[in-house]
Formats: C-alpha cells, structure tokens, sequence
C-alpha cells in the first residue's frame, strides 16, 4: 500500500541554494509514496518587503538567519531517499497538487543578469499582493495576473563526484527548470544521479511566461504534493515530461541554439520509441506540430521546450507500449 | 468607399524566390482598400509529387516552367503597390482570410538545413493528402494533424539600395516570418521601406509547430484576403502583430539568443508605449505574464516571438492611446 508522508516545514528540512548528493536525507519513502511539502520562496534578507501590509513568514524570517547559504536564493524542501532508487533508475514525479501558501510575492531585476542585462543596469525590487481565493496576483494597481502555480525547481541530487552544485543551473539532475509546465497534473521524469534519488523541491512561482526573461517570476511559498516512483523500465538519461495533453521535451545549454536543438532531438528519441514513425517522420511531425518555446533565457543554463500533443500517436503507437 | 480587388492568379502576377523593391507591381490600390490573391506552394521541380493521386495545379506546372528562379523557392504573390505609402510609415495588414486551395502539400528534409543537419543528412520527401472539408492533413497512415493556415511569407519591398533580397530570410521588412499565429484575424504591422510599400504574400503552410524545425511546414497553395492600410501615425520600425488576443513582438537573428533577446526589448517598448508602466514594470510583466515562443530555427535569421494577452494592459493603458 502506497503511503503518504509529510516533510515537516522548518529550517532543518531544507537546504539553501545547493545541491548535493551528500546531504543527508530527511525522510524515507517507498517507491509509490506520495509527500507533502511547503517551501520557502527562493529568498535573501535583501528581498524581504518593508512594507508592513506584506507579512514575513516566521519559517522564512529564521530560515533566512540560520541556514548556511549556499551560492544560489532557492530554499529547497528535502532531500527526500526514495528506496530502491539507484543511478540508472528514472525518477517518476507526478506532480499532484501545488498551492501557494503566502500572500505575497516579488518579482526581482538584478544587475548584470537577466535576458537584458545592459539593458536594465540598476537593481529594481517589486512586492505584489496575491489573492487566492480571486486567483489573482495584484502586480500594480489596475495591473492583475493570473495565478498559475508551479514549483521553479524539482530535482534530484547530482552526481556525488560532482560535488554541491548551485540551485540556479539545471541540469540533467532537473532542479531550476523553470517549466511553468510543471504545474499540477504534470508527471516530471528525472534520471537518478545517486542512490535513493533524494529529491527535493521548491522556488514556488506564483505565474511566469515562458521565458521568466527580467530573472524572476512572483517568487512565492509553495506547498504541493508529489508522488515519487521508481522506473527501472525506462532507460531515459535526461529529464522529460508529459501534461494531460502533451508530451514536453527539454534541452539545458548556455546557448538557447544548442537548448533548443537538444529539445528537438529529445522529442524525435521519444516520438520514435513510442510510435511506428521512422526518424525523418518523426523529425517532421515535431516541424508540423511540436511547439518549440523558451523556457527560461536566465538561470545560466537556458531552456527551451518542445510540447507535442499525445493524442497525435494514438494511431501510430507501438504495440509494445503501454 | 475602401474597394476589393483580386490579383489575378497567373505566373506573370508571381515573382518566385526574390524581394526586390526593383519589381513592378502588379495592382495599385488604395491605402484602406482590401485584396484577394492565390498563392502557390514553395516549390522546385524536384519536390513535385510523382504520386497520380496528387493532382499538379496547371498554374503551378506553369509557373516551374516559366518563371526565373531566384535563390530562394517561395512564390509570392505581387507586389501590390499601396499608394501614399512612404519609407517611414508602416503598413497594416490585416489578415481577413486564410484558406488552404490544394488538397496535398509536402514537407522535406534537405542536407545542411533544417535544426538539425547533423542528425539527416540525406533528404526526405513527403506528400501529405489534406482533407479540407474535415480540416485534417493526413500526414502518414494512422497520423492525422488539424489544418491551421496561414501564410509563411507576407512582406513588403526591401529598401532599394539593397537590391534583390532571397526570400528565405526574414527581415525588417518581414517576409519569411513563418510564425503560425499570423493566421486569419492577425493584424501584421511591417515598416515600409520603398515607394508603394510594395505587398506580397505567399508561401501557404498548411499546419506549422513554432519552430519549424525541420525546414518545412506543410507546404501548399493558399488563397487570402488583407486590407492593407498605410499608418502614418505610428512610426514603428520593427514588425510587430496583434492577435485578437494577444500581442506579438518579434526578433531576427541568425542567433536565437539575439533573437530572444529583440523580442523581449519590442515586447518592452510596445509595453511603455501603450501603458503608465516603466520600463522596469513592463520588464517584469514580460517574465510574468509574456510568453516567448521560437517562431523558426531553419531561416538563416532564425525567430523568437512573444506573446502577451492585451487585456492585461486594460487597467493601465494611457489616455492618449486610442
């Protein structure tokens, strides 16, 4: 029977701007489990509001004093070891429920980072209230945007040789993707670095277009709940994912070209391992109906996505496949 | 009274694989006036069906046969002469309708091109029935994807001290833009460069993923309907489009991180200049709420574009903007 935990929400639960395949896990799962979190907005002391009316999160205002920093502002919940798990396996997250916990959020534009550094040289800090019951974000008065929650990042611990890597790069561990994809319903698939998977998750984003191009989208708490299996079955070694309706494929690379050729080559490897297409097919159905977008231009490491409706294969889909 | 009138749908109304402000025009019209033309496939002999099933329009045949081949394989329709149009101003095309003419189009892979020619490098030819009636394209056995029509190319003249300009690559005065959501309802804006804007349009895709990424959409012969309106008022210098819903900003590059960029900073500047918001407020409202998409990756100036609902400037729009 499948079983479903609770990651406690305080400081000693979470790790700020690393990851690490040598930290030390805070729970223990079974492959099948399911686990609630709440996580911290990525955050420093100097993003916090002044303004009275934006309330600090007792968690966060100590979070924020007593957690050793590491070289990135995402505070992740977790890791959480997964049993069985080992270097090879995929990591299945179904990504079932994500909700904003806080009232507020902020938006950040940082010198000499962001899609036009040169362009916006000084530093500008925006807080903006959220209404959840309206599902609203108030970014300025008579300026509304719809709530649309995900987790910014959800990995896995690297490789242990690699040592503590910075939460800002994603990488082949997935960890900042900043797919506003990952939303609720969304399955994450991530190929395990180190035994037991340790995944962990956070930098809640209270909406972002595809892109996320001044640095930040509205930086938020974010509680969800993820089920976490163990896949010995499906050999993929880069992260994937599929909505309701499409299949998503990623590719990470300094250089949104190279980002994007990956995508696109990631995408034909699935067209062509689930469907009778030959490559050139699948190749050309990526051309006639792969959607092709910029998932962050930002975080070091561009993104970019390929979406290809599922339903597309129906008619072509390999018998051996479920 | 605005008029209508047809561009006669024959070779000598065609110029294929050339823009050059050079060509005489086939049809002078009044700014405000609408046009109808027919637009004939991207096409060479040698991507021609052999297939009987695949009906080859005469005018077509003829086309291959008599018309000079410039560098590149579209067939625009045109040019259209809008008179008052003056380097300076920018010319509003409105996208009345779209509608695919031929019951096949075709989608290839070509050695060295594409996002990938590393990956293919042998070509690929492939003839897709299209069923109109149905809306479908019947791209393989089994593998049907819903028509979505829309022009590849719509430009005006380059400037005439460019001389004649290959098709293939989109540019300031748009052309090659392949970006799917210039369908029926769009309204383009394109900087006009010469005398008589000079209009012309051509290159039917029948379905097209953002990105294009293989080379092709599916390749065919259109039919459309574009008031064409000279604005004197707006003083744009980049393409730019709307929606019903949404805005469309656009960057060209042969590097996709440059194009990104472009569309990000046109994105801002049309932000500023219809809403009381800074610069830094439209910056942040791009990462929040601007969807940036890879329109192409196969044109030599390769093609970003964002996306950006209009209503969310309802509340902040500035009293002198109509």
């Amino acid at each position: 029977m499948p079983t479903h935990h609770e990651l406690p929400f305080r400081p000693d639960c979470m790790v700020w701007g690393t990851f690490d395949a040598a930290i030390s896990p805070k729970l223990r799962i079974a492959s099948g489990d399911s686990v609630a979190l709440k996580a911290l907005p990525a955050c420093t002391k100097t993003r916090l509001p002044t303004n009275p009316a934006f309330v600090i999160d007792p968690v966060l205002a100590e979070a924020l004093d007593v957690l050793p920093q590491g070289p990135s502002a995402h505070f992740l919940s977790g890791p959480v070891y997964v049993e069985g798990a080992e270097p090879g396996d995929v990591l299945q997250i179904d990504i079932l429920d994500v909700q904003p916990w806080m009232d507020w959020g902020y938006m950040t534009i940082q010198p000499l980072k962001g899609t036009l550094p040169d362009d916006f040289p000084t530093a500008s800090l925006l807080h903006a209230h959220i209404d959840r019951e309206a599902g609203l974000i108030h970014m300025l008065p008579g300026l509304d945007v719809a709530l649309d929650p995900f987790f910014g990042v959800i990995g896995v611990a690297p490789p242990p040789h690699w040592g503590p890597q910075p939460t800002m790069v994603p990488r082949v561990f997935g960890g900042n993707l900043d797919n506003k994809e990952l939303r609720a319903g969304t399955t994450l698939y991530l190929p395990v670095q180190t035994a037991g998977a340790l995944f962990s998750a956070g930098d809640g984003h209270g909406a972002q277009g595809d892109g996320e191009v001044c640095l930040t989208a509205l930086e938020t708490g974010m509680a969800g709940v993820f089920r976490l299996t163990v896949r010995k079955d499906l050999g993929w070694t880069w992260p994937f994912a599929e909505t309701a309706t499409h299949f998503v494929s990623m590719g990470l690379d300094e250089d949104l070209d190279d980002a994007a050729r990956q995508a696109v080559r990631e995408m034909i490897r699935h067209i062509v391992e689930r469907a009778e297409v030959s490559r050139e097919h699948a190749y050309m159905l990526c051309s006639l109906a792969g959607d092709l977008h910029v998932t962050q231009t930002v975080d070091g490491n561009k993104g970019a996505h390929m979406m290809l409706r599922k339903s597309l294969l129906d008619g072509v889909r390999r018998a051996d496949v479920a």
